[in-house]
């Protein structure tokens, strides 16, 4: 009888093309494919909670698949992967779940954080982890715009014009901007997230000059691409949870 | 009149060949003079508060320089060299001091951080800026070995043995490990440091099991580097002050 097994993944996604496998470039589906198809012999498709673009990053990523392999037992095999994985990916938990569990269809929830930094030069060793801040933002209005987020919405103005999805309504329970160390952070949690629907978030908050509630709610509700600003860069972003029921 | 400018520099380590300018390998001090050369339309020479290894980082590092630019006010240094340096390596801050003051002759102190984290995997992102430790530290022993560091010492114990200099007599001012975020940090503020001191302190006192506060004060006063432990790895040393009077 196969065995389902769940894996926990965090991976600085600098130098990664995003999680999807794609004709061209290095992804982390790739490369995790590749270990495991090497411990077993033959193709394994991992199935993920979600894809993530290219630069962003995961602290925890979450991913299923099938084994038929006879020996290794299911915590064991955070350790078999990571022997066969670059140092910018690692599996930090494995564990068997129920034969039906799928990790994109059985998760309830999404959290993303995004890392912005108020400085007039950010210290190198940060760069590829936040985005900086020009001027002090005003926080406190921040966090009414992202109170307007919260809820059941049509978030077409949020969402990439390219993206191919049957519909543009999500519900987000939670949105705030909340300092830590010397970060302001952007969490926010949702049952999903169309495409680059946090960056788009991120960007358009980040640019309104000056902020404006009213303004930032009317964007939403108007369900037009075109009032959104520009989509804030990839390398603030990490996937920070995943929940199951 | 040539005016002389004070640098704070920042550089994430990690493709770095150190800080001093090699016959081969890419320095911070290559870098930077080699900014300062496209800048001035001639060789400038740059004097450091102190020289970091392979793969160390730097928040604040310092150095000088005499400048017979015309026109550079002096704060603005900062952004003329910035805009001609690799993204790893930023200038934080330029000014102009006294005629006679010199980064490395006139610090008082010096002020280096070790970054430790307890877990079974680190997250990429922290990978290279910081040190898996196995086991839980015990902490409380550990401040009192680092205790045993602080006031005039022979470090001869903790020195390289391929360093020439003329002797191991240094005035430690502070020393612990204390808790930040995820991490134990390990803070040592001294006169001076011999090259992979700091290093060679942390793996030691890393490597004790079980750890012993008499057993090392009993390495120190030995002054004997056959004692030493192994030396602990660049990436979680950051140069994190330089203080001047």
């Amino acid at each position: 009888m196969p065995r389902n097994i769940l894996l926990d993944i965090a991976y600085d996604g600098t130098a990664f093309n995003g999680w999807q496998v794609q004709s061209a470039g290095r992804t982390v589906q790739g490369e995790l494919e590749a270990a495991l198809a090497r411990i077993h012999g033959r193709r394994v498709v991992l199935h993920a909670a979600g894809r993530t673009d290219s630069g962003v990053h995961a602290r925890a990523q979450c991913a299923n698949f099938e084994t038929d392999h006879p020996s290794i037992p299911a915590e064991k095999f955070r350790e078999a992967i990571n022997t066969q994985l670059p140092l910018d990916l690692r599996v930090m938990r494995s564990r068997e779940v129920h034969p039906e569990f799928h990790a994109r269809f059985d998760a309830v929830s999404r959290e993303y954080r995004y890392y912005l930094l108020h400085a007039d030069i950010i210290e190198p060793h940060l760069r590829d982890y936040c985005v900086r801040l020009k001027t002090r933002p005003d926080i406190r209005t921040w966090n009414r715009m992202a109170a307007a987020l919260c809820g059941e919405h049509d978030f077409t103005t949020f969402a990439s014009p390219t993206a191919s999805v049957e519909h543009h309504v999500r519900r987000v329970y939670a949105a705030a901007f909340y300092p830590e160390r010397e970060f302001i952070v952007f969490r926010i949690e949702a049952n999903g997230f169309l495409w680059k629907m946090v960056r788009s978030i991120v960007g358009t908050i980040m640019g309104m000059d000056p902020p404006d509630v009213d303004r930032f709610a009317g964007m939403l509700h108007a369900r037009d691409r075109s009032l959104a600003g520009t989509t804030a860069p990839a390398r603030g972003l990490f996937l920070h949870r995943i929940r199951y029921e």
